[in-house]
């Protein structure tokens, strides 16, 4: 069988659990499997229940791995891509420098590849979803986290090191809060989920009233971007603040991204993005009062169409490429 | 003769002078020719004044239109590249929506490109200056105002209608000052050469006490960047406060391309890198410490090589490309 006819294995590593599929070349998932990444066990076990996933899912279709293109391992964090070594994952405590290319290829006899899960999903959505055929496209992830993907003139852009697209990362607000990446005001301390539930807290905790506080019985501990999204959706004050401050520091974000690279698309995935046209539409308000006119006529902002499973399909796609050159 | 071999006529349309020059595929500037913009004579009496220099530019080395492989300019602002048009310029005030290609095809017959200054110069460091041979390039002039460019996989990338590389747009403070672009708090507004000399004035102003006045003769109007610079080198505390200042942000708008692009190389440009090391180092400092680490040990920070050159160089560059293709 020809590579380019060859299905990919892809492994989605997340810091909650570890999906493992099995992707065609016209980007149909035709096997699914998970498992908890139970990542405070080690390296070493969460390895290995990689392996014994790649097992399962390879003996339940049947497919050999001389049937395969290669794997691609897509994961969270900065990711040496040229060497295949995980250099560090917010998701992933304990994994630094881990060489998992060199491992898994050793273990499978296959090729394998590294890379990062927000880049894999701005390939998803170019290839399968809602950038199909576009020359220029900025995917934004906004989650726990917010990661970034750069795809240009139709080519995932992965940089040097194969670590580019940390767009969550850009300094937004130079006196604003730290970040786990280090620095401070970054997009991602200001307009992630994570970011979304702490202001909540933050202003309950100052004895502000809210829908939220009943969402979660009173439970501080259990404020979500999604309780605060369900608040809002309500018409709760304090929760429709919390979302417009976000929608704001997010439109700034998306200002930069238009001011920077002029895409013809960003797409705009996670959990957070669930929120739907409620946070999206005022952050594009924002974005295209602040961005130049003429980018900002331009681009498209969307939503991500292909959901939880845009980092499985696009890691299939990046390795469909690289089989294709 | 092929085109390959044919020379390329450029134009360096500045708010203050307009330079005219021929430069040969290796780079060379041959011949080259100066005129004053006046810009606001009007649109008309400017491109009069470029198509009589273009003339005794091609008198002065006997060169034909028909041995030219074409003619590029190289304006600030904001170009549609795609369609050869000055969008608006900060330079050239009055210009809006001007079909310069157009305009100058039909008087000279010959094939016509216009470009953004800071892009133009981007190509030029990368193919004869400080980033020769490097896959991935940012370049940064920091002058009156702040410009980029962008080198992917070694290409030019220009965005979706050829405006992308607005670097000097990023919102970096969104409480800060009022920008010329209409936003808030870019880069531009806090650390170009503009908001070195008004941060000097400001705090001039509030009576503070500096060498700077003297160098002026007391005259706040004739401050600028450059005697900020002289009054730091003679260990002056305000105008070293102000270069630290404009260094920390400079710094962060670094950090945020580093993040970004993970590039082999930023280089940096325009009048205010000048003063060298001064600033470069303290910024150099803040970017690397506030980026993530792996593109922080790879990318060199470097001043431009190409001086006043890049952009006629660089724009020379960008049709020797055009027509390889």
């Amino acid at each position: 069988m020809h590579n380019s006819h060859k299905a990919a294995l892809v492994v989605d590593l997340g810091g909650t659990k570890i999906i493992t599929a099995v992707v065609i070349p016209d980007g149909s998932v035709v096997s699914r499997n998970y498992c908890l990444t139970l990542a405070n066990d080690g390296t070493e076990a969460v390895i290995n229940r990689m392996l014994s996933d790649i097992d399962a899912v390879l003996a339940k279709t049947g497919i050999k791995t001389s049937n395969l293109c290669g794997l691609v391992v897509a994961a969270a964090g900065i990711i040496d891509t040229i060497n295949g070594v995980i250099k560090t994952s917010p998701n992933l405590p304990g994994w630094r420098d881990i060489p998992l290319r060199d491992i898994l290829a050793n273990e499978l006899g296959i090729a394998v590849y590294i890379i990062n899960d927000a880049s894999a999903a701005a390939l998803g959505e170019h290839r399968f979803g809602n950038g199909k055929g576009v020359d220029n496209l900025i995917y934004l992830t906004v989650s726990t986290g917010i990661g970034g993907g750069i795809i240009m003139a139709g080519e995932l852009y992965l940089g040097t090191d194969g670590c580019a697209g940390e767009l969550g990362h850009m300094t937004i607000e130079p006196q604003g809060p730290k970040c786990n990446c280090g620095n401070s005001g970054c997009l991602e301390v200001l307009a992630s989920g994570t970011a979304i539930a702490k202001e909540a807290e933050r202003r309950l905790g100052q004895g502000e009233v809210s829908a939220i506080l009943t969402l979660v019985d009173g439970r501080f501990g259990d404020i979500t971007a999604k309780t605060v999204a369900m608040a809002a959706k309500q018409g709760d004050a304090l929760a429709c603040q919390v979302v417009a401050r976000t929608a704001n520091y997010l439109g700034i974000g998306l200002a930069n991204l238009i001011n920077i690279f002029n895409p013809d698309v960003i797409v705009i995935g996670g959990g957070v993005s669930k929120m739907g046209e409620m946070l999206l539409k005022p952050a594009r308000e924002v974005a295209k009062k602040k961005a130049f006119q003429m980018p900002a006529q331009t681009v498209r902002i969307l939503r991500a169409r292909l959901g939880d499973n845009a980092g499985i399909i696009g890691a299939a796609a990046y390795i469909f490429d690289c089989n294709r050159v």
